[in-house]
């Protein structure tokens, strides 16, 4: 069962391969005289041959006798071959593309397999979401393994998401072609306390004999740690500094140390181990969220190596952390992540191993990537009705939805601000008080203080939360979006009811998106008609449009770096200190709800 | 699946675990302040405290909140403790005593799992007999993990075996519980060549998501090694030179490094390791073949240990190669080999790491040795009675049945001997001349020469092989064994035809064994009742039982080292150059049957 993400289940190619070694049958394609990066054994081998028959690697060593007629032949000579690349974490909608798109993007870069966790789309479109994006992950040669989503909704009860997830509906997906390991458990502090609930979701996936990823953030390394991994989870890409690296390494946890777009903690916590000589087997490197930005401005594992290598990593050990060590992570290790005999044939070629940079990317024996291009055609996307069609609001949206009204006649009401901190996934919460004019409290552009609201779009409840948000520099205009994570509903941020209401009916328009309005006129678009979370546009063209939206942004006086990831986080109400979601504030310090006028 | 060698799989306890971890309830055992033996990060960790519950560690640290009323609580101050060890491969028939009594000798030595494969009772009872070997591994807390046997008969064609193996028995070994993983392939030139019969029972067992162990004794390195892991196989414990050991590493293959009573390669191979500065993960111990001897007065895998620490490797290392790489070879690592949170609390206690003597073995959160003893009872044997009654020859055995007739009318006759090389596996053929009388050949004591026979013993078949056996060194009398590899067929030699009767009757009467007669008088018996190759007596009195039957061939004659494993193999027609199986004289150099007078 675990072989489906290969071209062919090695159970059905013995024969071959080994008359392939032997050389009773000739191979499909040969590799010649490469420098092999060998993950297995920590070392580079000259002069290396490589034979590959149905998509998979028959001989490692030398292949002169499995050259026949019509074998390809690769001259490597002077070339270096590794295992292609994994990343163990990623969200593919956090890239705003299709798992075409992105795998369109980062195979040239030498990536060959991601484990996905689509719990974006998951929180919008429940399982069947998840398995669209299965669907699309099929349109390219790209290994993408998908998780189950764990925590849809992240935090139950303060908002209204598309759908939930349960025990019921992972013990479901466990059976799904193309479902491995469970997503992020985000839920930690529930499952520490035996949560009966998240519990059932670790059982079912354990049951399946399947891997639970992990997600803790906290700097502990005492009791909830152990509490959280002695649960079954195997892995965790959240450590923020190198003593938690090192213990959950030393508590079996896979650390997968992230290097994404926006958290970078990598370069920091790689100390676990450039600072002790440890066995460094239970290493992983991740991206987790990539912007289009960084895909086409950095690349994918290939840009976060060399960034290790930067940081005093040997580059043979940072292969090792996206290759055989991710392989193990999922116990995929017998199907990937090491150039061996009867693994698939997924490596790639590159110059100088200080500064990795990928020129050949093959998978399951098919070249797929030159010199930065792919080589093979990614299908067109095709998703179903249903994931186009996400815009549920209920009623037509007009200026006088985002009237806020003063309690009982007051001029000036002291008010419950949202104030972000620049490049801080958390905020603060802050006392202003706000003029009132006709009964209805007013944004205060000189001060710096926009209007928010944040509606319901899945199932038509009507509902919506009201607060006012405080950094983020706008002088006018507003800005909409349905990527706010993790339920996505729509949030709408301004200084004017009537930009608003524009920049709304913007995105429902186009069935979500990102948006920006200013003076009545739409001065940037990015459409996201999957699910009001990706396009099926290339990253480049997506990262374009998102330039564009950043001028429209600057241009208001939005001076922040990734301010749509700031404002993605506006509604996730998990991290301290002040939410707003549909359903109203709510204070996360204390996970309750708390009024906008105290 | 997977999880079924542990009291309770993981997914019944992670509730219980993390509330103990997180000190809602109390640990049912804590270890404090011990120096923790971490394999994980190839460490030494002071003053490390392990909470147990539900048989399985909750958590690695300070466990002083684990600590409740009722907690059993050890001081392992001053002590280190480590990952119970696993043997990864071992055959219990070979110490001639049953699973339980296997299990009570080798867990005081610290060996909490072994990865058994029941060929020999297979040759001799089919799937039948696996299946009892399993039941019987239940009277101990040993974790016996059996594979299913891959290649019965060993040498099909040239014997008469009590049972045959395919690719359908394999596919129905692997859905039995107590099955894990599939039997050396020792057929490793019909996996190479693409044998189709072999490459199903190789199909069968990756399409169960199982490992294959291997066998490949070859020294090569190139198209037939690259052939034979291609086809899937994940390990290999058959190496006899360290630079096959490091080829093995290097192609992804586990290399099991030997050290058992007889075949004892590793402080050869393992400079592999000590001469190569490279990771060393997939390096692992393994016993194999292991004498009562051994058993009673070396060890087991600490001795193992011991001896690979006494060769330059260093003892944290040693232990990751009985520990965490073994669990990682069968992906069992989520399970076992680290004394990490969710794992089984199976690890050993001892006191110096440069010569490791285990104090005390705990399994599943159980104590169940200390000071070289067993602290739990292991239950009485209840083989079915069909393994009791294995001696199938289907006519009475009388000293005429010994009888060599000479071809027409010679005084002397030019016959083909096989004889003994003294601690070598191999042979040699050799062309004697040998005396007639009355038309019959004679053995002969003044050059060493005894006459052979192998009785088919498993289904009445009637037939039986005659040769000469040259230079175990025996002026007088007869033996008799049923353990000899792989069909285990009855062989007996002697120097006259009365004393090798009376031996054979000896262990017709007792259901197989070995026996020594001399003057018509027995002289010595170990009766192997189960399959003619186990007995349920414990590895001491088994140790006593071998010695007399030494001191009987002693004076008998015979001075060679482990003169019943030679004997053993005299039929085991894969190896170079001349055997003698129930069918007659096999050529192992060209697989061809041949005349005993050319």
């Amino acid at each position: 069962m675990r072989n489906r993400f290969c071209k062919k289940p090695l159970y059905e190619v013995t024969r071959t391969l080994a008359k392939v070694a032997a050389g009773a049958e000739k191979a499909q394609l040969v590799i010649r005289n490469a420098k092999l990066v060998n993950v297995c054994t920590a070392e580079i081998q000259e002069g290396v041959d490589v034979a590959v028959s149905e998509g998979r690697i028959a001989l490692v060593g030398d292949g002169a006798h499995c050259i026949g007629e019509k074998t390809a032949v690769i001259d490597a000579s002077g070339q270096y071959i590794a295992p292609g690349f994994i990343d163990a974490h990623t969200h593919v909608e956090c890239s705003m593309i299709s798992v075409g798109e992105f795998a369109r993007a980062v195979i040239p870069h030498g990536t060959t397999c991601i484990f996905m966790d689509p719990h974006e789309i998951c929180n919008v479109c429940g399982p069947e979401g998840v398995k669209a994006m299965i669907g699309d992950a099929k349109r390219s040669p790209l290994k993408a393994v998908s998780n189950a989503p764990s925590c849809v909704p992240a935090v139950a009860g303060f908002e209204d998401t598309g759908s939930e997830i349960g025990p019921e509906e992972v013990r479901d997906m466990m059976t799904w072609d193309g479902i491995m390991g469970l997503g992020e458990m985000m839920s930690f502090q529930n499952v520490i306390d035996g949560d009966i609930r998240m519990h059932c979701e670790l059982a079912e996936t354990l049951r399946a004999d399947q891997v639970i990823t992990g997600h803790y953030p906290v700097p502990d390394t005492g009791a909830g740690l152990n509490a959280y991994i002695a649960s079954g989870v195997r892995c965790c890409h959240e450590s923020t500094r190198a003593e938690d690296v090192l213990e959950k390494m030393r508590h079996g946890m896979y650390a997968l140390m992230r290097y994404g777009s926006v958290w970078q903690e990598m370069p920091a916590i790689i100390h676990a181990i450039l600072d002790n000589q440890i066995d460094d087997r239970f290493a992983c490197l991740v991206s987790d969220d990539i912007q289009p930005a960084t895909l086409t401005g950095d690349g994918h594992m290939d840009h976060i190596v060399r960034r290790a290598v930067r940081e005093g990593v040997d580059p043979v050990k940072a292969i090792q952390y996206v290759t055989m060590n991710p392989a193990a992570c999922f116990r995929m290790d017998h199907e990937m992540g090491s150039i061996t005999p009867g693994k698939c044939a997924d490596l790639v070629f590159f110059n100088d191993l200080n500064n990795i940079r990928i020129t050949r990317t093959i998978i399951d024996g098919n070249i797929v990537a030159e010199q930065g291009k792919m080589t093979v055609p990614v299908e067109k996307a095709d998703y179903p009705a249903f994931a186009y069609n996400t815009m549920h609001v209920g009623y037509s949206i007009t200026p006088d939805c985002f009237g806020i009204a003063a309690p009982g006649g007051k001029e000036r009401v002291k008010t419950r601000v949202i104030e972000i901190i620049p490049d801080h996934l958390e905020n603060h919460e802050r006392l202003i008080d706000l003029n009132v004019r006709n009964g209805w409290v007013e944004a205060d552009p000189v001060n710096d203080i926009m209007k928010v609201t944040v509606f319901e779009r899945h199932h038509e409840t009507g509902t919506r939360g009201y607060g006012f948000l405080k950094g983020l520099g706008f002088r006018k205009g507003a800005v909409a979006q349905t990527v706010a994570h993790d339920a996505h509903n729509m949030i709408v941020a301004g200084m004017n009811d009537e930009d608003m209401a524009c920049a709304a009916n913007a995105l429902i328009e186009c069935g979500g998106g990102l948006c920006a309005v200013a003076d009545g006129t739409l001065l940037a678009l990015v459409p996201l008609p999957v699910a009001g979370l990706m396009s099926d546009v290339s990253a480049e063209r997506m990262d374009g449009l998102l330039q564009k939206l950043g001028d429209a942004w600057k241009e208001m006086g939005c001076a922040i770096r990734s301010p749509f990831m700031t404002m993605a986080y506006i509604s996730l109400a998990c991290v301290p200190e002040l939410r707003l979601t549909n359903r109203g504030l709510v204070d996360c310090r204390t996970f309750r709800f708390t009024d906008l006028f105290p």
